[in-house]
């Protein structure tokens, strides 16, 4: 192989695919960023097996062919080369030379041969969706996904294909709370009437909102077997689809509520944040358990043992029967710190019933927050004392 | 104490004396910041023994009076307070009491009693620096302080003061390099006509740093017989001298060279990063080898076992012997990266003897770096195969 290509370009393309690459493997080859250069295209590609990116431009390719090359080296070499034209050439000792001015870098090259192929793109159903609703819906879903444990299926999203109503859903759940958001396709290609179910890591789904350009256009995602692909102009991804089972999630959201607050979105943000740093509960250390105390005013509370607490009173609309519970701070936090809307709707049920958290004014997107139990005679005496 | 005052201005004085404040000790107090309100001021204060920062602004006085609590919690409250106006007051309980709109935050205090004084400014030495000038020389000198053990000389920057030429240096050293910068006063007052030495830690001098402001106007600086003080109007600062004996230095400084070479700053400082990401000896694994080469031309090599090679040329004014010396790559990184010249002078001797790195056009300062001993056949094989 030898090509010649722009630093700039060359660079971009590496970033996009990098992400992919194994980090932790004990198959080398994993380690390396695939390059092919045919017809005046290179095509990079990067894979975990889990994940796999492939990010093809135009370059001048004066041999076609193919070499492996270790990602971390390569990236942070490139990364550094002086914004000028660049070529690449295997040498007949499987080195690669880069050379760039008057300066030139070997690198030892991996055996291409022991890189696995992209799967072939295949499954029934083909959805395509604007861009800007699939990064919105992955970007306020994820929140709700476990970070802990990255091969189980809190740590997925689930999406779901309604084909009659020509909408999907994004769903994820870590037992403590539930985000669900609703879209629409721009157009689908569907072979059947029932539901159609897929359960995708948080993390690929992270990735290919991270690689998809601004907001325009749309991204064509196609469900297979066992992994879905998405293609949009020269980027192609799979992500492995997770095995197990999504619980049964519908049964948790509340149908009813007896208490509904709405309020300015930032100043509950601002109050959550300074009530969850004098949150430490030295039995559930991990908890930062808040208390929001409704009645003709809504307050939230929270203290930190031996070092202080805490009292604010909101500006709110309340409506419905009086109501005091505790939950986890952060949770609510990272909620709001997704939502775009100016003002936040809480409905509240009862001390241990979810809480459900909605942007008011838009109805595609809840946040259930699931209360904690806590001994409720212990705030009246803290603090109202 | 019962103060009253606006939540930017409280948040700027915290941040300014926190980073004085000690992080890890016994002694619960100094984990604190102390508080003291006396007639419209504020003044608060923060020290690990080993530093000490105060610093005043006006405010509403009440009650005077002084608390002392602790500064992780306090700051980081105080950083998440919306900015209106805020009342600190110390209640019967020694909790005290912040509160901003409707809201309360009491958190417990801890005893000022237990806190050391500030040390009374003595020395008889006391010089005014412009205050561009010492943040130069401080950000110049302290790349080649040790960050290794704070404790040790070599961790210190040197304060010498000549009365006669009306000039001080800078002068810092790991051993395997020595920065040196020269400063004037503005003024002065000196008791002597003998040269007066400090040693300081370069944490003080770069939080001294860190603290004056932009770039006009002058700092008092007092040497003492156990430390330093600093005065820029409502901040003053104070700093322990270091214990032991700063290297016979001078004896180090070649007086002479047999090349010298002259060359783009930004050009030898993009060529390091790129050599040195290629410099990895297996067996000096910290040492980022990388090999000047000079003759008709100026070459930079390295090499990484198992992984590649680079070689660069650079456009250079060459004069005097061809020579070849290795060092480590990552020390005139750290040079290069400081220099605001846009040219950059090297002055070389003998493949053993300290390379002296110059901004050209600027005598105020040079970096002296310490070859490294290289089998020199290897290069030969390995850079001319």
């Amino acid at each position: 192989m030898h090509v010649s290509c722009s630093q700039p370009q060359l660079l971009q393309a590496v970033q996009k695919v990098h992400r992919a690459v194994a980090s932790t493997t004990t198959m080398t080859a994993l380690t390396g960023i695939l390059f092919q250069a045919d017809e005046n295209m290179l095509t990079l590609q990067g894979t975990d097996l889990d994940l796999g990116i492939i990010y093809s431009f135009p370059v001048e390719v004066i041999i076609p062919g193919e070499i492996l090359l270790p990602a971390r080296i390569f990236t942070e070499m490139v990364r550094r080369l002086p914004p000028t034209n660049v070529t690449i050439q295997l040498l007949a000792d499987n080195t690669v030379e880069l050379t760039y001015m008057q300066s030139r870098v070997h690198l030892n090259s991996l055996d291409p041969n022991q890189y696995p192929s992209f799967p072939e793109i295949e499954g029934e159903t083909t959805l395509e969706i604007d861009i800007k609703t699939l990064k919105d819906a992955i970007r306020k879903v994820s929140i709700a996904s476990s970070s802990e444990d990255l091969r189980s299926i809190f740590s997925g999203i689930l999406l779901e294909v309604n084909p009659k109503a020509q909408q999907f859903n994004l769903v994820a759940t870590d037992t403590h709370r539930l985000a669900l958001y609703r879209g629409s396709f721009v157009s689908s290609t569907i072979k059947t009437d029932d539901e159609i179910n897929a359960l995708i890591s948080s993390r690929s789904l992270n990735e290919l909102a991270r690689l998809l350009p601004g907001e325009e256009g749309t991204v064509q995602i196609t469900i297979g077997s066992a992994q879905i692909f998405a293609c949009h102009d020269n980027l192609k991804l799979y992500a492995r689809l997770l095995d197990g089972k999504f619980p049964h999630y519908q049964q948790v959201i509340p149908q009813s509520y007896t208490t509904r607050i709405k309020m300015s979105t930032r100043e509950l943000l601002e109050t959550t944040e300074r009530a969850v740093l004098l949150a430490r509960d030295e039995v559930k250390a991990r908890s930062h358990i808040i208390i929001l105390q409704i009645g003709e005013t809504f307050k939230i509370k929270s203290e930190a043992a031996e070092v202080g607490h805490l009292e604010e009173e909101l500006s709110a609309q309340i409506d419905g029967e009086p109501l005091t519970l505790a939950l986890n701070g952060r949770y609510l936090l990272e909620t709001l710190r997704i939502l775009d809307s100016e003002e936040v709707v809480l409905e509240l049920s009862s001390p241990l019933k979810p809480i459900v958290v909605k942007p008011e004014g838009q109805d595609n997107y809840f946040c259930l927050i699931l209360p904690i139990r806590i001994n409720t005679t212990v705030p009246e005496r803290e603090y109202h004392g």
